[in-house]
């Protein structure tokens, strides 16, 4: 397995599941970066399915904000980040500094010689938005996934459950 | 030609002509499962230009909901189903049950031995919906994909009328 | 490289970088049709970071409209067309003849010799719209790249900067 994979997926795409396996191949425990936060119903129902779906040998963390530094902590083991789309949402809602912010995940991710995996939702292929905080949002997921393909090993954009190759 | 092919693709890609190009090199009869249904004159014109398109050969059945039931009927003829995405729009909005008709669905799916080629709309690929029911709507389709696709023999996403192979 | 080049992609994904790298291969001057017409502070920033990006080498045009006229002009020069959803949309807002200024670009396309690459944005993977202009807008994008898509030598999808190939 290669060290680095961005896993890119619409909704309901099947891209955890997906970057799971890729991560189960390997000796546990696997280290399950959580960026979502359970706001509503809706996200907390989710936040619950996955878990189940996960079982035994996932230790997982919630890192909302922190993630270079989760990484970092993440040692050896490796790790699957689910997702970048939340974080860059909790980011952008909380008004963090998505520059530095960004700098930081890169540097760690150059720093990481374990596994390490990466979800993001692919959102820049519908309509433009009405809203600005939308477009806002769409423009700096797309210059994300650019700089992390970029420094992968291996990209994927899963659809259907099922994974096209984009690099690797 | 494989059994069961799902082809996906956004609007206006030439997904469903792509589909009917698959099922017309077999001998005719076809059978057309047409799920739209004319509400407005903008969906009227649409129907009406994939009829006047498709020509001599078709035997056309419009299945707004039994889809399960339909591809039983058709027994050991070709089938093209255009589109799961209005079927499952036709769920939502008609308060059908849901599970039940897709469980129905992967059965009736399960029990075809002829070509049948089902078209859908990818719509996962845009930024979340503000809308609870478009958000419930594109999950439900992701999933529905999910399901198919692993049933399938064959996965394609068409761009710009062009097959990307995703699976077989 | 071949003739004629499409290059899809999502926002942000990548796709102007990835189509002015095909260029920027061949033997200087190239020919930059630039479609956006710089309404707001948004688009003037975009326009501009555009602009710094490209460098010497680079002859700029600015064609809200006359795409096809601009590129018979263009001559034996490389051209890179940047991008059709932005002229697709000065065309149905300035409600020009949207038949006639694709027949005339179609007809340009194939009076083309020299190496020509189009930049669009793929709009059609999202929800359905509520808004009937952003559905009539999605819809002739979507026609518009199967036609080019059928005559190019090339057709690449972008996501994450990364080009996937489609055709050719």
């Amino acid at each position: 397995m290669n060290t680095l994979t961005l896993v890119l997926g619409g909704a309901r795409s099947g891209k955890s599941r997906y970057a799971e396996a890729l991560l189960t191949r390997l000796p546990a425990p696997w280290h399950y970066l959580a960026t979502g936060q359970a706001w509503d119903e809706e996200m907390r129902t989710r936040v619950f399915e996955h878990r189940s779906r996960r079982g035994e040998g996932w230790h997982t963390v919630e890192v909302p904000v922190a993630l270079g530094q989760a990484l970092d902590e993440a040692g050896e083991h490796p790790v699957l980040v689910d997702c970048l789309t939340l974080w860059l949402s909790n980011l952008l809602l909380g008004e963090h500094d998505l520059e530095q912010a960004s700098a930081d995940l890169m540097a760690a991710l150059q720093r990481r010689r374990a596994p390490t995996v990466l979800v993001a939702s692919e959102v820049g292929l519908g309509i433009i938005p009405d809203n600005a905080l939308a477009r806002r949002f769409r423009d700096a997921a797309g210059l994300l996934h650019q700089r992390i393909a970029e420094l992968a090993d291996s990209v994927v954009l899963v659809v259907a459950g099922l994974p096209m190759p984009v690099k690797g």
